[in-house]
């Protein structure tokens, strides 16, 4: 892939669907936390390649709020689509829903908002193709993470 | 959902997106074989949730076959379809695809058919709903399931 | 070993024992279907080893019958023995038994037929030993694996 | 405890330490962004529950910075610190350090902010003790939480 | 079965094989002893269970020598047998093996000798049947338990 | 390091603290002793790597008691110290307490002697620094742990 052109967040998106076994649990009987972050982990790390066609490095959590708990037995969902690309980073958008097997309703259950750096095989951040948005959606969502990323440079978090 | 009413196989599909790392691997760095079935089980037994809401157990493992290996840092892509729906049992065809995250290409490396029974809550099998192919690809699918579990119980395996 | 020379069946005879833990189960409280057939993957792959002392990659799970529930607390014993060697395949025969540990009973609660082939340091397929069957019961299995894989170059099955 | 007691900052510090090893690595090896985080959400909710002395929930990540990888390996010490109560809700800095083992050097490579609610038996949020800073550093840290909170209950995060 | 009655050490013979993959190593590509400890463990627990036809609690491990490395892709063998039973705890020996694939050679790796207590459904220590040695080496092995349970309530171990 | 150069107890001193889930434990909801010894084996390695500052393999557990089960919901803390060193071996202590979340009180549940030996990049013993015990506690342990090394050697277990 030519890194000038660009690629739309459609070409970018990415579904991990898993049932929530025992072994998945925290000690309320709901899926733990921690188990929930390593699937977005990855599914953002995914989406971000199908992006860039590139290896790439996480660099930032912006933000994960869980909404709600999801018991063991259900599926959930995760869908990772690239909501911005930068020079070489990307930010990507993940939900989770949660799907109940016996009546297939869905809820969403947790949001994350997840930045990726594209890297070179010498590990140095390498450019990314730009997004090309093609709904107005997309378009929306392009611009609140540009506005995110210039807010998050000018306040460097302080811990 | 009204258990006389029919479900079309697309309302069954099931895609999981997995990262292969490290701890997945055989010697060879390889996806570890018995990794990618428990995927594969865990796939199937959604696919058939997805078509008659209620619980599962997998019955049988009719076939797999490891088409070719796939290394660590490839996606793998796991699709579950309902195949055919008998009185108490679904086959669901698994089809595992390997992509590479550089240059995008896919290859399919693993296929499965698997047979899962839905149960009640006591445990014994309960009837599904009727599936209602709307291709002639899935018309065919359905058939050569049917075919493969008129072979299969004619002549018994003897182990 | 000269690869001319046979091996007999009980040379390859491998078991695994194992208690089934909660972090095994499903949302049932019975071990996960996937975790038996991850065990009886390894299971298969470490038998052809000892039939032919090379790597060997697992080919296809030709059929894996559930036979019955594994509940959390049982003991489980899988029991993997060669059936048949062809050129540079072989057929491998996993029977997994339940042990209940407070009253010692055993029943059988799956079967697996697993084609494993051995390879060589490139990777390519590589010839096994012929296998020496001792018994009746030993030949009926190579016969019937035999069968078997007549059965399948045949009528290559179409997913 | 009685709820309306004060705690210091001290008596929620919770320290984690643990080796890198090859099933928690990526396909860089060096460990898995994934992992890190379960660890991290493990952290936040043991130093939340010993300010509150009562079952918690990880409502948010607000934030998470990977500031360089870490290779198999080195040991890697988290320290999660209350530093700051609300009404039901705490905020938990989790600092990630790795250390490498032969020259014993250390260097931060992680930080993360996480909001985690106390609930009672029913699951509802419920009270927490007032945090009691001890230290300057301590009161600045506890400012800027309070800070970061009013900020997102102003600008509710739009995804 | 009636308590009172005595088995032999072969009737608690447990062996467990076991494939050594890269998610079972240490930094140095061998088994990490974590990992092979938990494994004897079970094994030990198995063969106690196979003795008094009880639940089983570990009690302590008394000593486990580590021989040499095992490297990944060798075959692990462990095999547990009761060497002596007591009024309520049983001493279990376990011994591992490692199996080089290739050559098909064995050596012995670690051994390992753990006590295990019997209870009943309260919890509390249950009567064990007594132990019925058939060699001269499963006498030995007896007395030598018996000799090392001795010393042991001698010399209360101070840390 | 100078390894000519000694180093305190409490500069070996490695705590971990983790939180037991349903995926640690065994079917009395207790956590499963082979989890706990995975943990102890990571805490006396990393405790000796901080005294020596070289690569090293656990060579034994002189001995390890479970004094009381520890149930799910459970915080577990770890605490490795080096006890004495000797010319290429060091023995590590250990201590595993449970801490209730709901009342913050804790007690001792277990607790291991671990011999560790350093290497070299070759694999072959290296020397490492001599303990300077700054406490009569420290004195007394470090005297223990050489009287329990002498006893071994004379008396070199007999499976």
């Amino acid at each position: 892939m030519n890194p000038t052109e660009g690629r739309t967040p459609a070409s970018s998106r990415t579904v991990m669907t898993e049932l929530v076994l025992p072994a998945d649990t925290n000690n309320y009987g709901h899926i733990f936390g921690g188990r929930l972050l390593a699937l977005a982990d990855k599914c953002a790390g995914m989406a971000a390649m199908r992006h860039c066609n590139l290896p790439v490095v996480t660099a930032s959590f912006d933000r994960v709020d869980f909404l709600r708990p999801v018991k063991a037995g259900m599926i959930v969902i995760l869908t990772g689509i690239v909501n911005a690309a930068f020079r070489t980073s990307m930010e990507v958008g993940v939900t989770v829903e949660a799907e109940d097997p016996v009546t297939g309703s869905r809820v969403t259950t947790c949001r994350a908002l997840i930045t990726v750096v594209a890297i070179d095989h010498t590990g140095r951040p390498a450019p990314v193709p730009p997004l090309l948005p093609e709904t107005d959606e997309e378009r929306a969502r392009m611009e609140r993470a540009a506005e995110r990323r210039r807010r998050r440079l000018e306040t460097r978090e302080q811990y």
